[in-house]
């Protein structure tokens, strides 16, 4: 059992971190702008990282041993390229260093597979030039560099874990699996790109475990949160139609690709399975019939509720 | 002739950096927390860039085209692990998007050979990997990773000057070359490591006419203003002591090297004289030379200084 200080623990990662956490008897201290839900063994901290001072109280005032540092600037689409990204990284060497200096000594963050050059067919943690074709990617290679030698100045081990692709359950609809997964369910035409392009996708679940075994373990620097199998997003496309019954409703090819994007992206994952001892559990046929089963459940209750907010109407 | 906005413009590349700016018709905009000479054509802004809104503040009023960014924390010794160097991440890239926003066209940053790992023989700027030892390299680093997408993103032209070792007229005593001179001078006993590593040295004219170079050019990314020639310290100390006629005062083997100091380091120039067309002018004898010289002269003017002032004492 320890003190984990959980940052961005109301997003899509660290709500399911949550979950693992309390499952291995921690006590997390989750903070967000605003409070999510109430569990036991769970204590919300309402802190906006970027406000001057926030970090540096929050972590003289805890003291945690352990630091999950996933806040950061989320807005589908927007961001790639928004200038928020770059507030981040001053708010996240601010808090690595609070939590050094209050005698925090294990931290995990979370990085990209952006941070990659793009064009490369496997990306590996030593090998691969790092040169981010994007803002997000860029500001988080460079929260990376700077964050690696504070933790060596104060002591710290950190380990900093590259997420690739993700989907599951609870996900922002303004995301591929789940706004393919939505539109179909609510009987909408879904455009999509050709989807010839192969990512690497992982279920939100096995991200938050591969996170909770980095933290316990002790490996340091980069470490892809990645599956290590490329996935056509057309077969992933198809897969949630066939689930939601509407293949017929998926438009292939209307959407252009964002410039710039590679024909594949996908990781070395021998780092987080031979040296973290993770391995993800969840098979994608699986994990993407969980996704839609969760949508279909999710508009069955806004419609209930709408019915019943519009009989309320006045 | 265009307006140049010059951050660290009291510092002592900054102060030599004016000179060739004005030498070449440009209109100059200097920087700092405290205005330095008044010349003509220099329009001094005190500002500190640490403080939010300023740079922003900075850019937006003048609608400068070209911005030099000198400015860092640089106090001697401290600066190599100064937890200072992460607030200047920050600050640097606010500068950069408030000078793109507001028109900014082409931009040269100073970087460090310290970005660099230490312990290859010649640090390339394409093919000698990053890994800096030190808190000040990953800093500059990380601003660099970041700086390239932001530049991307808004049209700026960047250039990034990694300054290896410098030494000329006017450098703050704490440093090697202007503490060795003005140690022996004054007549006092100057204690030095056994001197056997080698490094790169380029007096700070030719570093400051670099610079003004990049910026006049239209090259991108890391250029070492670097000499391309390794020089070992215990010759240069010799040098020094030489022209000081004071060989016998210097005690070699007296200090020890910083844990980690590498042997060699010297940077490869050929992006310099090559690509940005610069090559440094003085020889390393002449500019000892000159750098005692200026110390002798400075010593001087503080021994009347302090006996007129002693005479004045009530």
């Amino acid at each position: 059992v320890s003190r984990v200080l959980l940052t961005g623990a109301s997003g899509f990662i660290g709500r399911h971190v949550t979950d693992v956490l309390l499952a291995q008897d921690h006590e997390v201290h989750a903070v967000a702008r605003r409070a999510g839900v109430r569990r036991e063994r769970v204590t919300w901290h309402e802190v906006d990282l970027l406000e001057l001072g926030a970090a540096e109280g929050l972590a003289h005032s805890l003291g945690a041993t352990e630091l999950l540092h996933l806040a950061w600037y989320a807005a589908p689409g927007r961001f790639w390229s928004a200038p928020e990204n770059e507030r981040w990284i001053d708010a996240s060497l601010r808090l690595l260093r609070a939590f050094g200096e209050a005698g925090g000594r294990r931290a995990a963050f979370a990085g990209t597979c952006a941070e990659y050059v793009w064009g490369e067919r496997i990306l590996r943690e030593r090998g691969t030039p790092l040169e981010p074709a994007t803002l997000y990617g860029a500001c988080k290679l460079a929260t990376h560099a700077a964050a690696t030698a504070i933790a060596r100045q104060l002591g710290v081990s950190l380990a900093w874990g590259r997420v690739f692709f993700l989907y599951g359950p609870g996900e922002d609809p303004g995301r591929l699996v789940s706004g393919v997964a939505r539109g179909l369910l609510a009987g909408e035409e879904v455009p999509t790109t050709d989807g010839l392009q192969q990512r690497d996708f992982m279920h939100v679940g096995d991200v938050a475990g591969a996170f909770a075994a980095l933290l316990a373990g002790d490996v340091t620097g980069a470490v892809n949160i990645a599956s290590g199998e490329a996935v056509a997003v057309r077969d992933l496309v198809t897969m949630i139609a066939r689930e939601a019954g509407a293949l017929q409703r998926v438009r292939f090819g209307e959407l252009p690709l964002r410039a710039g994007e590679p024909p594949v992206i996908v990781g070395d994952s021998r780092r987080l399975t031979e040296e973290v001892g993770f391995r993800p559990a969840m098979m994608l046929q699986a994990g993407i019939a969980e996704t839609v089963a969760w949508w279909r459940e999710r508009l069955l209750t806004e419609q209930r509720d709408g019915a019943s907010a519009r009989k309320n109407d006045p």
